[in-house]
């Protein structure tokens, strides 16, 4: 606990170092990650969290390069987030952090970091909010989380930005790219970017009848589709002015619109701490026996986890609080 | 229970408007669903379920056709989910599937469904995998579920299947598409469609290379990388030919992918019902408090799962098992 605190103070005080231990505290998730984010929590306060997500290829690194300058223009410190989504081609990102870290060298107002998934799919979005909450407290006044794709993945990333941006680009076949509903939900901006490209136009257009296709949430407004081209800077200045204004939470449907993402995230971390205690509750051989059950086709998936929930549940209520768990999260 | 036994018997003779609605009932989650997958889970053991996913525009729908093709000629019958991502741009997805039910229209022999997400992102796994056993219980010999992207969703449902076809493309940058580290335990064939492409050597290459530095768990395999040109056939003999060789669960570590797979899916079930049950036992109340005091950051959002967790959990176990539960899970 002493240790945690210690570390907490030093990533109050904006260390560098502090904050990249904790952060990789946090994508571990241990229990000392834990207890800094709830040291930290309060702290965070006056960042804005921007989410910037959109499939490869869209521009993304560049864009957020451009933001990282108009930030810094007026004068607040920047944190960035890349998750990286561990390709099995490891060329294309790794390198892409290597040329931006180079951008911003020597600039103590820019910290980037790279969050991977270790070969685990899902749970990152946990990981990526607690950094998020870190690099707030660190006094990084503007936190920019960058995902790649729009799936589950990054629409639960987008619940830890107070303003998210989804990137697309014309030219490849975006309109039957695999856009996932939950995107509505989740932009707050479209960026149509490399907007010089041939077909920017019916992308712009499609995404706007798309939207107006759906209907915006009551009292809310549906998301301004702005046209970038972040290469030569084209449009990156209107993009970050629209962010700002986003961001505001006095603005229509604000309020609504962060206690829905806040609410979302809870649900998430409910489902997630009942399944980490059902995992320790469920005996391995419990476990085996059912599969090999289901192998044999004696009982269904259904029953066979029914059946396990019962056990698991049974246990877990009578346990109570794991002390470890008392630990990390008491006051 | 009667109705479902009706249409289970239905189901079980291969009527096709009855296995229709069937899917129906599992794609929406219903008790009567659950219930028939149970009725029906034993019968569908002979089918050979494949899984064919992959980033958008890979050419798995004419690829899919393709195999329709193979199997019909092996004088096995077909069933195809086709999982719609709910695309919001909706011309692509549904287009293809009226053009590919064109094409089989008029065999009996041949069942295309489509199943879409309604909005919803994530969760769909379990529909498809129910759906799938729906098919499999109706006599189809091959069960093809198609799915679109390499997230979570498609790992997911990669889990239903006996033999998982990952399909890439050369030429629109797939070394840096977002091909996350989750496809390598899936793929049990690689497939470089368009192979009559600029680039069809480089990806071969780079998927080898990559497969290369992974290991492949102890006494199994890895995933061979064919090539195929969807659009005139090339190659889809060799790969029917291949996913029928990686269908014989006696081949090297064949047994003890099943058991992981089925594993998988039990967990993810386990965690589905436990949150299903946190969801009715935690009031709207309790959770709206919680999210105001997050965003009054007067606790941590850890800190609040736990809190809700606690409650959920004394409240399920003293209910024990929903009436409603009992009724649809019940022999």
């Amino acid at each position: 606990v002493t240790a945690v605190r210690g570390l907490a103070d030093r990533v109050r005080r904006g260390e560098p170092r502090a904050l990249a231990r904790a952060i990789t505290l946090v994508e571990n998730e241990t229990a000392e990650g834990r207890a800094l984010v709830g040291e930290l929590y309060a702290a965070g306060a006056a960042a804005i969290v921007i989410g910037v997500t959109g499939p490869p290829g869209a521009g993304k690194s560049t864009l957020v390069d451009g933001l990282i300058v108009q930030a810094r223009r007026a004068g607040r410190s920047v944190g960035v987030l890349a998750i990286d989504p561990s390709s099995i081609f490891t060329g294309g990102a790794v390198l892409g952090d290597r040329i931006r870290m180079g951008a911003h060298a020597g600039d103590p107002g820019v910290f980037i970091r790279s969050m991977a998934t270790r070969g685990q799919l899902g749970g990152l979005s946990s990981a990526a909010s607690d950094a998020a909450v870190l690099l707030a407290a660190a006094g990084r006044e503007v936190v920019i989380v960058e995902t790649v794709g729009v799936g589950q993945d990054e629409v639960d990333v987008a619940d830890t930005a107070d303003v998210t941006v989804v990137v697309l680009v014309p030219g490849t076949g975006d309109e039957v790219q695999a856009i996932k509903a939950g995107i509505m939900e989740i932009a707050d901006i479209f960026v149509v970017n490399k907007a010089d490209r041939e077909g920017a136009d019916r992308l712009v257009q499609a995404v706007e009848m798309a939207l107006s296709l759906h209907a915006a949430p009551a009292g809310e407004e549906h998301p301004p589709v702005l046209r970038t081209v972040a290469t030569d800077g084209t449009g990156v200045d209107a993009l970050w002015a629209a962010i700002l204004s986003s961001a505001q939470s006095d603005r229509p449907g604000g309020e609504t619109r962060q206690r829905r993402r806040q609410e979302r995230r809870l649900r998430r971390l409910v489902t997630d701490t009942v399944r980490r205690r059902l995992e320790v509750a469920i005996g391995k051989t419990e476990l085996d026996t059912m599969v090999a059950r289901m192998l044999a086709r004696e009982i269904d998936p259904h029953a066979a986890a029914d059946a396990l929930v019962e056990i698991g549940l049974r246990r877990t209520a009578s346990l109570g609080v794991a002390p470890a768990e008392r630990r990390t999260h008491g006051e």
